[in-house]
């Protein structure tokens, strides 16, 4: 870490005129992986997944989802946690609003429902952070932008990304059609194939902080 | 406009317990354009700025560059300003700290130097918010990332992008040699190949914003 420490130094990350910004990220190690029950999926179709937009957007409007961003070291590096569902899907972990719902309850019942033991209300708390970005689906069956595109007056889904700060030790327990993955950032950037916009854009949107690794 | 504020509601950016940010952007068409004397280029083949950047290297360390992102509105849509050298290469507005110089000070003086009526000081300010992102380049000739990548200790160069909001109003005064172009998010956002991995991003690293485009 000795370079390392000097490199912080001379890039003036730590300079009092700096509006950088300091994230600390504790070794992989300090954590504790167990499982629980399977989650029930919907097993459906594409066209099943429009029709279900369709009717709650009729129903509540705008659909809102909020997802994590929670960064572990590995081999000095930081690794994002992703979920894996069925052997190809990656996601990050998170879900849509109830109709309602704030932003960070809503996260926290989503964290809690697929990374800790209990249901809901385990005890266990989430430390929510800042919003790192939003992207916006234009229409039921379109792409999602990082933007609002021009004439867009009713978007129809708005996914924000939550940097969500870890502690220095605690218990993640994923359900059994779950696998939950540590993912290098020089891994996921610009791989639009395998981990979609969304996550494939994560590396850039934590670019503006320097990673404090926190050796146990 | 109704349309978008009722958006702004729906999608709970101004709700109590949002982390989102909201950015005044003001029309185009508040702002005043005129030229100056053009300043001169480097006229360097890729191997003299090579060897270049490794002699500044060996001579004072980690090269920085600080670069502006700075927004207008034109079509209801936020546009970023970019630089135009010889019709093709676009460039955000900045450039290399001295050594020594803070990041502030230093993207001011470039701001003064390229978008300014006087090569340095001419009494207009500059309002250098936060940092959006980092670049680094690992090597004289490499490709730039959006993280320091695994076992690269000594980086030759660090890019630095910084939000400038502007105000209201003012007057920008452009070197005859460049063009000052207002660019829109949705024609830079994943045109790696015209705009480069840096400029392409913007958009992205914009995301978490909501703009409020204040009509004058």
């Amino acid at each position: 870490m000795g370079d390392e420490t000097a490199l912080t130094v001379d890039g003036d990350i730590s300079g009092s005129n700096s509006r950088s910004h300091v994230l600390d990220v504790y070794p992989l190690n300090c954590y504790y992986f167990g499982s629980k029950q399977a989650l029930s999926l919907n097993d459906e179709t594409i066209a099943d997944r429009v029709d279900r937009m369709k009717s709650n957007y009729a129903a509540h409007g705008l659909r809102t989802c909020v997802e994590a961003v929670i960064l572990v070291e590995l081999f000095k590096h930081p690794h994002v946690l992703l979920l894996q569902i069925r052997n190809c899907v990656f996601k990050l972990p998170g879900g849509r609003l109830r109709p309602g719902e704030s932003e960070i309850d809503g996260l926290k019942r989503k964290l809690e429902r697929k990374l800790s033991i209990g249901e809901e209300g385990s005890g266990l708390d989430w430390e929510v952070g800042e919003c790192l970005g939003m992207w916006w689906r234009p229409d039921f069956e379109t792409l999602l932008y990082p933007y609002l595109p021009p004439n867009v007056k009713k978007p129809k889904e708005c996914i924000k990304l939550f940097l969500v700060k870890l502690p220095a030790s605690r218990r993640f327990t994923v359900p059994k059609n779950f696998k939950l993955l540590a993912v290098p950032l020089c891994q996921i950037h610009e791989d639009h194939k395998t981990y979609g916009p969304i996550i494939s854009g994560v590396p850039q949107l934590l670019s503006k902080f320097s990673f404090n690794i926190i050796e146990p």
